[in-house]
C-alpha cells in the first residue's frame, strides 16, 4: 500500500508563527477549510492526535487492541458515540471539521481526501484520537537529538516489521516502525527522553540491526523516504502511528475515516503532561 | 458504604516466601480455593490488579471512562467478550478461579464474597484490570519513603474528594484517594518515584490541604482506618482504585463482580515496565 502524501499545499501560508499559535487559532482555520496541510512544527507543546473513526460494533474491540499495542497505538481519546465533539481533549473541538484533511477508505481502499466529514459522521461513528511522532520529536529536538529527515528535508522512513501485535477481534497484524539515524550516545538519551511521553508512542523497540525486526533494506522504506546515515550511525526504531491505520484497514470495516498522513488534530493537552 | 473488609484469614498461611515466589505459583494457589486472603507483599516486582467485570453492553462506555480517569483508573488489561483467559496479562489466567476472593454486588450492593466465579461468568462478561497500589508502595519503600499504615500494621486511609471525574456513559462520579503521611522532602521524592508508575495511579493528586479536594477530616476516612502523624509531617494524597468500584455500583448496573479488596489478580507483568 502506498502511503497517500500529504496535500502539496505543505508550504506555510500563515502570517503569524505557527509555532506559537494556539491550538484552538489554528483549529478554527482548520474548520473554515482555508488548509488542508501538514500540522508539523504546530502548536509546539501541544499533543497532537492520529484519527480513526471506527462504528461502534467494532470499538470495544479497537479499544482492546489499542490497549493491547500501547506504544503503536497510545490512546489520547475515545469520543462518545455519535458525539463528535472531545471535551477532555479540548473545549470546541468537532471532529469533523477540526482536522485539516480526512481519508475515505471503502473497503480498507483509500478512495479520497476531504477537508471536512460532516456527511461521512454518523450515529454510531467513534472517533479514536492516537498519539503521533510529532511530540516525541520535539522533545527529542529541545534534547538536541539529530532529526535527519528534517535537516534534509524528507518524510521520516517508515518499514513493515515482524513485530507482531496482540491481536484483538478483527485488529490483528505487525508493527509499522519509523527510523531516525544517531550515534549510540544519542540513542541512549532519546531512549530516555521518550520513556517519558508513552502517549506518543514511548521508548524504542529497537536500536540496530534492522534484521531483528524482520526490515531487510533501511533504503527501501515501505512509507516515506530513505534517509542518511553520517559516520558512526546507527539506527533507532519506534512504534509508528502507521500501525493501526494498516491495521484497521485490514479488518474488514466497510467505511473507516482517519487523518490525512501529517494532518493531525492538534489538542489542547500539553504534551508533558503524564 | 462500608469497606467489605478482607477475610479474616490474612495471616500468611504459606511454608514457602511469598515475597519472591511466582505469580503463577500463587494464582495456582489461588485456583485451588485453598487461600482467600490478601494478596499484599506477594509476587514482589509483579503488578497486580483491581477486577471489574462488566457486562458487553457497557464495556465500551467503561473502557472510554478509565481512559479519561487515568489516575483512578488505569488499565493493565481487558478480556475478550465470554473469554476468561487474560493473554496479555499471563499465559495461564483464568479470571474466574485465580483471585483469592471476589464481591457480588447486585443493583449496586454488596451481596456474597466468593472464592471462584464460574457461575457468575457469562457469555458477555468483560474483565477489566485496573492498576493498583501494591506496585507503587514498593517502589517507595524502596525508596525509603515511609509507609506509616504499615508500620502501625492498618489499612491505608481512604477518602472520598470533591474532585470530579470525567464521566462516560452511566460512570460518573468523584474521586477517592489514599492518604500517606510523611516529610515535604520525600513527599517530592514520592511524586518523582510515582510518576514513572502511571499504571499504579501515578503521581499524587494533592499534597498539604485536605480542604482543597474536599476532605474535611483526616481522622474519619470513609474506608479503611485513621493512621498517625509524626512531627512535620504533611498527607500526601494518590488517586485510589477504589474510584472505579464505587462508579460502578453506581452505574446501575444489575451484577458486577469486582475482587474482594485487597485480593488482587497478580499478573506476569513487571512492575517497572512502562
Amino acid at each position: 500500500m502506498a502511503i497517500e502524501q500529504l496535500d502539496s499545499s505543505t508550504e506555510n501560508p500563515f502570517a503569524f508563527d505557527i509555532a506559537t499559535a494556539s491550538p484552538a487559532r489554528l483549529r478554527g482555520i482548520f474548520r473554515s477549510g482555508a488548509y488542508r496541510g501538514t500540522t508539523a512544527n504546530m502548536a509546539n507543546g501541544f499533543t497532537q492526535g492520529n484519527l480513526a473513526i471506527i462504528p461502534e460494533c467494532h470499538a470495544l474491540a479497537f479499544a482492546r487492541f489499542c490497549q493491547r499495542n500501547p506504544k503503536p497505538c497510545p490512546i489520547v481519546g475515545i469520543s462518545d458515540t455519535g458525539d463528535p465533539t472531545l471535551r477532555t481533549l479540548g473545549e470546541d473541538i468537532d471532529i469533523r471539521t477540526d482536522v485539516p484533511s480526512y481519508n475515505i477508505y471503502r473497503d480498507g481502499k483509500f478512495t479520497e481526501s476531504v477537508v471536512e466529514i460532516t456527511d461521512f459522521w454518523r450515529e454510531d461513528s467513534v472517533a479514536f484520537i492516537l498519539g503521533c511522532s510529532f511530540s516525541f520529536e520535539e522533545a527529542l529536538m529541545q534534547a538536541r537529538v539529530p532529526m535527519r529527515h528534517m535537516e534534509i528535508d524528507r518524510v521520516v522512513p517508515m518499514y513493515k516489521t515482524s513485530i507482531e501485535l496482540q491481536p484483538a477481534g478483527p485488529f490483528r497484524g505487525t508493527m509499522v516502525v519509523s527510523m531516525r539515524p544517531m550515534s549510540m550516545e544519542d540513542a541512549i538519551r532519546a531512549s530516555a527522553v521518550t520513556a517519558r511521553y508513552p502517549h506518543t508512542h514511548g521508548m524504542p523497540v529497537h536500536i540496530g540491526d534492522p534484521a531483528t525486526i524482520g526490515i531487510t533494506d533501511l533504503d527501501d522504506p515501505d512509507w516515506g523516504e530513505p534517509t542518511e546515515f553520517r559516520d558512526g550511525e546507527i539506527p533507532v526504531f519506534w512504534a509508528c502511528g502507521v500501525t493501526p491505520q494498516n491495521v484497521v484497514h485490514a479488518a474488514g470495516i466497510p467505511v473507516v475515516v482517519t487523518h490525512t498522513p501529517g494532518s493531525m488534530l492538534i489538542t489542547d493537552i500539553p504534551s508533558a503532561i503524564s
